[in-house]
């Protein structure tokens, strides 16, 4: 956990707004959820990895009284609530909770700080903001792209360029991998296909062949990979994912219970990828990407990641997860859902220097002790009524010094108070 | 703790950027830092009852194991991390650690989650925000003036009007209880007299009495405070600072420790309520009130209040506390601030059933599952680069009931889509 210092919480502020502005426009509105849930509803969610990193927090009162009391100790029952590790669990909880009050469709903005208690030495955070849309309540592929759409946007404006969206789908994936011969336990497979950007293709190879997998089968997957991965051209994709269908048609090992779902996501994934590149006017790709897996357990149709030219990890990403509702409340829901990676886009943004736009040019009023502070408060509300924003400061002895640290904090202007609001000599600062 | 649906997270976020966009007017920068702190540190603060109600957060791994093997069980040594229940503590924690990365003297906006493990009924959150404008490193009262300047502002662009700054000084209100004969414990009688509000003169006496005090003391106190209780009037509030001066210091038995600094405090305050009155332009008043008191104990100078006509609790307050840093560092540094009563402002906006000036019109795209989701994403975007906000959503069986829908949500458009982005007719909706 660490203190942001003002220049980096004016770059996050200035990014949020940017972010919410956008996907407003795409008819989401925000929501908010307490940092606190309940132990249990935490912990019985999807969590994966994260269910290990849970601060939790102590009983209080009588509660933690009987819990200490008993013997043997419980150590699970000295705790009762949470701090949320994501958006998603608390989302889905929100949503079931308030679905009388809800608008439905429900369109989701989250934007909110979680909490993972990570080791230090990681380079992670413990605490960091994730900011999510969703959409729970229909089915159609406009979901991912309108999702696709507003987030290439808030990308867009945020002032980044040339980034390429991934797209896959899950029902593909399971086909491909039980076509290939590796359907027995096919989640170990997708486990090392993910790790792809890191090892590389013949890192992904030897992992499963360690683990026992049939070198033909191996080696099969690994070809068929190669051939179907298309390039950014839009038709070189469309072939590519006929070339796909056909794979799957002619298997006839394939149980229907995976050959269906896969050749019924074809379409939906091929609309998906013309209606963005339609809207991307060049600035953007989207490209199906084959060996793109992610790593939630949940998804279940469309995933994607935005990748960012010059960045090794992706800048956020998402997918479909129609049946996580269901595993609350009993009944499914189709959910979708995008996720900036909002801690990196701010590291990237401070990366190249980002400086933020200002409506107002920033002056300095500086003042000395001996200045009356009524005549100071009255310059400095008139210099605001002109339109600056207007901090007042006492005069160091180091004058020089002050004025630099006012550049670097982006003021243009400052006055030296000579004791009268009427006299105000505005100066420019040098960068 | 809660969750927020969309009208009031809309609401809460508009009025966020208005109290943000005022703050920065005025030279402030917005800080975070993060929502745990050592328990230590909180609990070696001012907190006063808000020790009482830290969440706290357990220990992890094999400190955790370490804790639970003690024999006997320290039951203090389980958590080490606790929920900050305000801003004040961590802002002086982040000045003493940041210092040589922060401008001095610093002006920080802080709008962020508290947390305090009230029970449930009362009626009180567990969760809510706060939201602080603090100034570090000044001494003149100039830093009283931006803040009430600033902060009456923020209300003015919330839409409050007609609302009273009451303001004071602990200064003179430590020497009146002295010179009234009340020297003796003067927090119970600042206690006392805090409850003024509910329980009025009659109440404040009689809990003094019964708490032993002298009857003349107490009723010479009262006739004092009912004495030096001014009118809005300036002149009037100049002519009563001028007979508290008179009355501290022609009364012989006050100490010089207590006489000097409340001689000291009246210009200052006076000059406050001149600049602060010259500049609200009679949209508000600034009222010296003797009977301020609040609660913290912390507080060394000026102390202030906003109140709301309609309203019986403070939208707000603050005042100095020169002493808290030290208390931390070693090392006194001038301080002061002001908090929003942010809680209470977002309720009397919803009281008043207030609706957010919408930047653009938002518009409702209303399809059909047989239309194709490209085309419908096309007409969206087409109708989104007419400068509307589009919402996609799926015909209802029930469109009435849906377009009602729409209108609460300040919907002032609707599309029926016909299967063809070239052709939109754009209806209103009607309230």
């Amino acid at each position: 956990m660490r203190d942001l210092l003002p220049t980096e919480t004016a770059i996050r502020d200035w990014a949020t707004q940017v972010i919410l502005q956008t996907y407003e426009q795409f008819g989401f509105t925000r929501i908010e959820t307490p940092a606190l849930e309940h132990l249990h509803l935490l912990k019985s969610g999807e969590g994966g990895e994260n269910l290990q990193l849970i601060f939790e927090v102590m009983k209080r009162g009588d509660k933690l009284d009987k819990a200490l009391a008993k013997q043997p100790l419980d150590r699970s029952d000295l705790a009762d609530l949470g701090l949320r590790f994501d958006l998603t669990v608390p989302l889905v909880r929100y949503f079931c909770n308030n679905q009388n009050e809800l608008m439905y469709p429900l369109k989701a903005i989250q934007i909110g700080s979680v909490w993972r208690a990570e080791s230090p030495q990681q380079g992670r955070f413990r605490q960091f903001t994730q900011c999510d849309i969703d959409v729970l309540g229909i089915k159609s592929e406009i979901v991912e792209m309108e999702l696709l759409t507003a987030s290439s946007r808030a990308m867009l404006a945020l002032g980044f360029e040339n980034f390429s969206i991934r797209i896959n789908d899950r029902r593909l994936l399971s086909a491909l991998v039980d076509a290939s011969g590796l359907g027995a336990n096919p989640e170990s497979v997708f486990i090392a296909i993910d790790k792809l950007d890191k090892i590389g293709m013949e890192g992904v190879k030897n992992e499963l062949l360690k683990a026992g997998r049939d070198r033909d089968a191996v080696d099969q997957l690994v070809s068929t990979l190669a051939d179907l991965a298309p390039d950014k051209d839009l038709a070189a994709q469309e072939k590519s994912l006929e070339k796909y269908r056909s794979l799957i048609e002619s298997n006839e090992s394939l149980s229907t219970s995976l050959k269906e779902p896969a050749l019924g996501a074809i379409q939906p994934l091929l609309n998906v990828i013309r209606s963005v590149s339609e809207s991307s006017k060049s600035l953007f790709d989207i490209v199906f990407d084959p060996t793109l897996v992610r790593g939630m357990g949940y998804y279940t149709g469309q995933i994607f990641e935005i990748s960012v030219p010059g960045y090794s990890y992706s800048m956020g990403g998402g997918g479909r997860y129609d049946r996580m509702v269901g595993k609350f409340s009993g009944r499914d829901v189709p959910a979708c859902g995008y996720s900036i990676g909002f801690e990196r886009v701010i590291g990237a943004l401070m990366d190249k220097g980002f400086t933020i736009p200002q409506e107002r040019e920033k002056l300095a009023l500086i003042y000395e002790d001996r200045d009356s502070p009524d005549q100071v408060m009255e310059a400095s509300n008139r210099l605001r009524e002109q339109g600056f924003t207007v901090a007042t400061q006492p005069k160091k002895k180091d004058m020089k010094k002050q004025l630099d640290s006012l550049v670097a904090l982006n003021f243009s202007k400052f006055v030296s108070f000579r004791g009268d609001p009427n006299i105000l000599e505005i100066k420019e600062l040098k960068k």
